[in-house]
């Protein structure tokens, strides 16, 4: 993995990411495939509406269908119809955010199934296994996701293990490369809660041990946005520059423009999905929840400055009908419109860094983003 | 409205009904969308799988979102995305199977809406009404679904209602005719429950008032197959040989084969497209229910044999483990086969009826259409 910086503008980047699967133009949007599929999308709907790269769940497909099928089958990329690269987090975010009964140890994490209560034990080792049986291309640390909030000791415990686990995950995969050809390229994840000098610390510890990239776990967990945005220019900055950095679950657009204005690359978030099963899609002029009742007879497309098949084909009284009929092609009309969006905003963000005027984009835009219903 | 037949196989037919909006070639099959929508799918991918015509429902789009605002839109091709041409059913069969309280007069059917129990009123007059508001190609006359089973003296009123109100919509639209231009070929439906008597004088007084095509109505509606294709047998070679011939809500395969082997035309049901949802997949091996745990491993097409999207690109354990997780994109690609499947079937047997073999395909896939689980 070969990653490049083409501009930057203040503390803001653009970049490339190259793997054997292709590029990734920074900053990168990658869309959630949970359990191996975007919800609602097909691959080829995202390859066309220029997704570089999307996210699959660790956690969820270990449980379903089981890492050892995907393996059988050639790995995650035949098996979902994906040719583009795919990252996998740990499961680390998971088994703190869905599982019932977690039991911590050095080696571990001792859980039961959201599905169906059953025990299982993810580590560091096992999370390796499992994301070199799916062929991902970027591998997430396994990391423990601090809670928020955590006592100062809390903290630091939760990172020392954070900082274990992670050299115990590149070791995995040292010693994997003596077997193997490909293996993915692996990123590790700072914790240290809302706590500066532990957010430095687990940085400088995961640095020693030495990543591809590098990722900011355990936040937007229910923290105050101050407070995230006090980590996020803190930490964004300090992170190596020579390396991506990966803003977790973050994709408020906000929150986005907080985060390359100090410096990150890359951002998943399962907002413009979910929002847009909720009828709530995002347009040039803010928010809007398709079902409000002025909509009912309104014959023009969702956003007029939109390129989407949804836009380009379909009125606001379409989308609202079949939104409240509870149509399966709302939520893929949605969808799409919402991930066209965010994908569309990620590149306008890079023309405006390569352009020199991030600042004044990010203006105009916190001022659209305030907009909505 | 043209109809022309091409090719003749003893009683089945091949031919060429051509509407404004393009031709459709029959023996015909019309996917189903009820409310605008033909369940997972877009317009686009319809088209591509070679629909030349779906069937959309008046009585849900009167009550959701209503024909006044499909109207003042343009009609359902432009609100709905789909050029090609649209059947739409008169109302009569879902007053009669999904609302409560029909009272039942000359003038028409009073019905509570099934979705909020609304007081609503269907007539012949108020169904072409809505009919041309939707801007439909093909409208259905306004009919009572004789049930089953019917007294022969209640079979007799349903249908001297129902050839009333055939003929006030024919008239309907001779007056609207002055007025317009753009007006639906109308297609009359043939009641008399299960008495051939009744059949063939219901025929008879459509055929008097004289319409573009002809329906048998009132079939599939409970009644032991052998009835069924009794009457099927009965009336399919009465009906006239110069027009399209319509066999209603008529969708598993066999069935449809027995139909056009007496001279049908054109069908529709919501079987391909609602099996799929529930996991009931066709193949050219018999049908597959896609949960099963044979397939949890399994890296083979659903069918080696079918040249659709989801078996050009997906395994069947792929396909099963989206079943399992209820995911949208589950629906979507067993929709897709299955409408294919559907499709494709049709497209064989018009060519082997154009090659005068329909009897041994006939045979060959009452066989393959047993297999199943």
């Amino acid at each position: 993995m070969q990653f490049s910086i083409k501009h930057k503008d203040i503390s803001a980047r653009t970049g490339i990411l190259e793997t054997s699967r292709g590029a990734i133009r920074t900053p990168a949007f990658m869309p959630v495939g949970t359990l191996g599929t975007v919800k609602a999308m097909s691959t080829d709907e995202l390859a066309d509406m220029g997704a570089d790269i999307i996210l699959c769940n660790t956690y969820h497909l270990y449980l379903r269908p089981g890492h050892d099928i995907i393996r059988d089958i050639g790995g995650l990329h035949p098996f979902i119809n994906w040719r583009g690269p795919i990252l996998t987090d740990s499961g680390g975010f998971q088994v703190y955010s869905l599982s019932a009964l977690r039991r911590i140890s050095d080696e571990g994490v001792e859980f039961r199934s959201h599905i169906d209560g059953s025990l299982h034990f993810l580590g560091p080792e096992k999370a390796m296994e499992i994301q070199c049986a799916l062929g991902s291309d970027i591998a997430m640390a396994f990391d423990e996701c601090t809670p928020y909030p955590a006592e100062y000791d809390y903290a630091v415990k939760s990172l020392e293990l954070t900082s274990g686990w992670a050299r115990r995950c590149k070791e995995y995969l040292n010693r994997e490369a003596e077997n193997r050809t490909a293996l993915p390229a692996l990123f590790g994840i700072m914790q240290g809660g809302m706590h500066k000098d532990l957010r430095k610390r687990s940085l400088e510890e995961l640095v020693d041990i030495g990543f591809d990239g590098y990722a900011a776990g355990g936040l937007s967990v229910g923290e105050p946005k101050e407070e995230m945005y006090d980590i996020i220019s803190y930490i964004g900055p300090q992170m190596p520059e020579e390396r991506p950095r990966y803003l977790m679950g973050v994709g408020d657009l906000r929150d986005v423009l907080v985060a390359v204005g100090n410096g990150f690359d890359m951002f998943d978030c399962v907002m413009p999905t979910r929002n847009a099963r909720n009828g709530t899609l995002f347009t040039s002029r803010g928010r809007i929840s398709i079902k409000r009742t002025e909509f009912k007879a309104d014959p023009s497309p969702l956003d007029p400055d939109c390129g989407c098949y949804t836009c380009r084909n379909y009125s606001k009284a379409y989308l609202r009908h079949l939104f409240m009929a509870r149509e399966i092609l709302s939520m893929r009309l949605n969808t799409l419109h919402n991930l066209y969006f965010y994908l569309d905003f990620f590149g306008r963000m890079r023309k405006a860094i390569e352009e020199g005027r991030f600042s004044s984009f990010k203006k105009e835009w916190d001022v659209i983003l305030e907009h909505g219903d």
